[in-house]
């Protein structure tokens, strides 16, 4: 499958990733409306992407606080040598701590507010007695010699209050809500999850459970892009299987499809003689092309009926494929959620060819030690091999091969 | 804060991070008992682990079939230089193939079974002419010479009837439920979800959204653990604030604790004068110690009135790595759900010391160009820092610091 001609087999009508990539997210453009927003509790924030950029409305820590259990002291109370200090009252945390008398030391707990004039915490452990005195009990502590500063956090050490907290369009996940918190907000406002109606296609496919007449698959084309879809935070319809049938499936598409904000077809979209999801959509404006990509190369766009249409091919591979290369990221751009994947580093464990004239995506298992081992070949029916992988690896157009050892660009599942 | 002695600051009773989580380990393993599994439907079953091995019922692909739209043909009929074949009545993906005269091509779809004698198939575009006949019509076509196998998806090529499927202990992503579902599978055994009552506690700390009093901190380690918590497939009951009454928390874990599989709380561990979550525990079987674990020391663990019982220390950032250091790794070991962190190996951008006792763990953004960027410093009260981050940054016991460039294990959050 290699080739030394980079256009050999170009399609009149293929489009390259970036291209398809650019209708999709024009395509769904109407789902980040600021219409479609909504404010949310914190808790029902997770996985969300945020709509306005976010200001702190308070410094953190709000005020200078202590790092450790010991003594808060004004630096200059103990010259080099160490000094005895009186004991005052102690400063628990959570209390508003009276100002520090000259020549005091102040029992203070980890997170406890600094009295005013004291600039620095000495240890317990570094002081005699190193243990605190029991209460309303007073006497002198023996502390060393102090740097100003030393185990205090100054207020707004962490972020101070007007400063930008987070972006518009950051993923809300533990950390993010978190801060958050911290903040005192305890609302924030999340784009409406989008809605999409799933329709896989074929006279092949029977839904897992049936039995399974020769010359038949299950279809497994629904439940994985149903949960790769609700992992991403897409609130999903399936509209389980519509065989070989474009007036059912038009009919279908009519009755459910305006209540979604997006239709995903699975089949049905290459070139043969019964390619049901082209057949459907004759009187609508959807584009059938081929995008440089293998697998997943067949793709349809546009609308049915005014709501926006995705048709994907018909293996399980070529649907994730397209799932991760296009809706995944069109998401992520304009909603902040799902949280873009990451591109990472890998070498190949072993080597691989690939078409110059397409970008290939293999699935493979990226390891500890930076290498990616290859699951399975090329073909996208290889549903066990998938489920062996925790990673695709991209080889872009123009490289036919690639050795043992060569880097190439992961994105973890 | 670097020490040329390991152990220069050792606790007596510190314990290293392989013993804790083993701890953590030994006291949540009644929650993996065959008990507590259910069978649930695939769409049900996205993000939990799997109970038992699945073995294969049937092979996959279940029966030969073709790779392109193209003819099915048996390569013997066709010599070197190729020959013209009678087109036989064409092979629709879905249905059972008749046998394959002899001198006959059969038009084939993708997907679609091969007839019995044809043993590979010529895509449409090599074909002369390269394009079907009409519904009805026969003829002859001429095509090449062809090795047998060519695009064929021989039966049980991704995998055969009884092979091992999907280990027990699987965590149960888009590409296992897929796999299931290809299988003819459409239900699975998963453990029973972990239900997690989480008890923030400290006089110093305020519910978000309320007015916040001098010297008192929003309360942000409750939502960033139901997060986190939540993230990783638990179910968490959230029980609000306890000030530092002990009686309070424990009347608080007699009502609502013994309904849940594990207790945890913030704060209230360390060595302080007024350790709630300490006093708390008086009678019952709890260790406080110190893990050598930068931030995370102080940890809490062992049974209230029967039920497990974790405590976390009070800053968010110990929260979270306390969270990921023991708690999640020890469900993933346990249940197969969530999935374990991967450890990956990144370059440091900046230099950093560490206490050499201690493991510290660093927060930081993984960087596509396989560098990470250090956010804020050591201290565990940096929650801006932390939402700024992508990924934890591990640096072991023994190490007391490193350069920009040197290598690290990071985890991707």
């Amino acid at each position: 499958m290699t080739s030394t001609h980079p256009h050999a087999h170009h399609d009149s009508r293929a489009r390259s990733i970036a291209h398809h990539l650019a209708a999709v997210t024009e395509l769904l453009r109407p789902v980040a409306a600021l219409a479609r927003t909504e404010s949310v509790p914190l808790s029902k924030a997770l996985g969300r992407g945020l709509v306005h950029d976010v200001m702190a409305p308070l410094s953190l820590p709000p005020f200078a606080n202590s790092q450790m259990d010991g003594y808060a002291i004004r630096c200059s109370d103990v010259p080099d040598g160490g000094a005895a200090l009186s004991i005052a009252a102690p400063v628990p945390a959570g209390t508003s701590a009276p100002p520090l008398g000259e020549g005091m030391a102040a029992p203070i707990m980890t997170g406890a507010m600094m009295p005013a004039g004291a600039d620095a915490v000495v240890p317990i452990e570094r002081a005699i007695p190193d243990h605190f005195p029991a209460a309303g009990e007073g006497g002198t502590v023996t502390l060393p010699a102090t740097a100003p500063g030393t185990f205090v956090r100054a207020a707004g050490s962490d972020i101070a209050e007007g400063e930008a907290a987070l972006a518009a369009g950051t993923f809300l996940g533990p950390a993010q809500l978190g801060l958050l918190a911290a903040l005192g907000i305890p609302e924030v406002t999340v784009n409406v999850p989008v809605t999409v109606l799933l329709v896989a296609t074929g006279d092949e496919v029977v839904e897992p459970g049936r039995a399974l007449p020769a010359g038949k698959i299950y279809d497994s084309n629904g439940t994985l892009l149903e949960a790769a879809m609700t992992q991403a935070g897409l609130q999903v319809r399936r509209a389980g299987i519509i065989t070989d049938n474009p007036d059912e499936l038009r009919k279908l598409l009519r009755n459910q499809g305006a209540n979604a904000d997006l239709i995903v077809t699975t089949g049905g979209v290459s070139k043969g003689a019964y390619e049901v999801v082209r057949q459907a959509m004759t009187d609508q404006p959807v584009d059938f092309m081929h995008v440089e990509m293998q697998p997943g190369g067949p793709q349809g766009i546009g609308t049915f009926e005014g709501t926006p249409f995705l048709g994907f091919p018909g293996n399980p591979v070529s649907c994730l494929v397209s799932f991760e290369m296009f809706l995944r990221p069109a998401l992520s751009a304009l909603l902040g959620a799902p949280a873009p994947r990451m591109p990472l580093r890998a070498r190949l464990h072993q080597p691989l060819t690939s078409p110059a004239h397409k970008h290939q995506v293999r699935r493979g298992t990226l390891c500890a030690d930076g290498t990616v081992r290859l699951e399975g070949g090329e073909s996208s029916h290889l549903m066990h091999a998938l489920a062996a992988s925790n990673a695709l690896v991209h080889v872009p157009v123009g490289v036919s091969a690639l050795a043992a050892g060569d880097e190439v660009e992961v994105w973890m599942l």
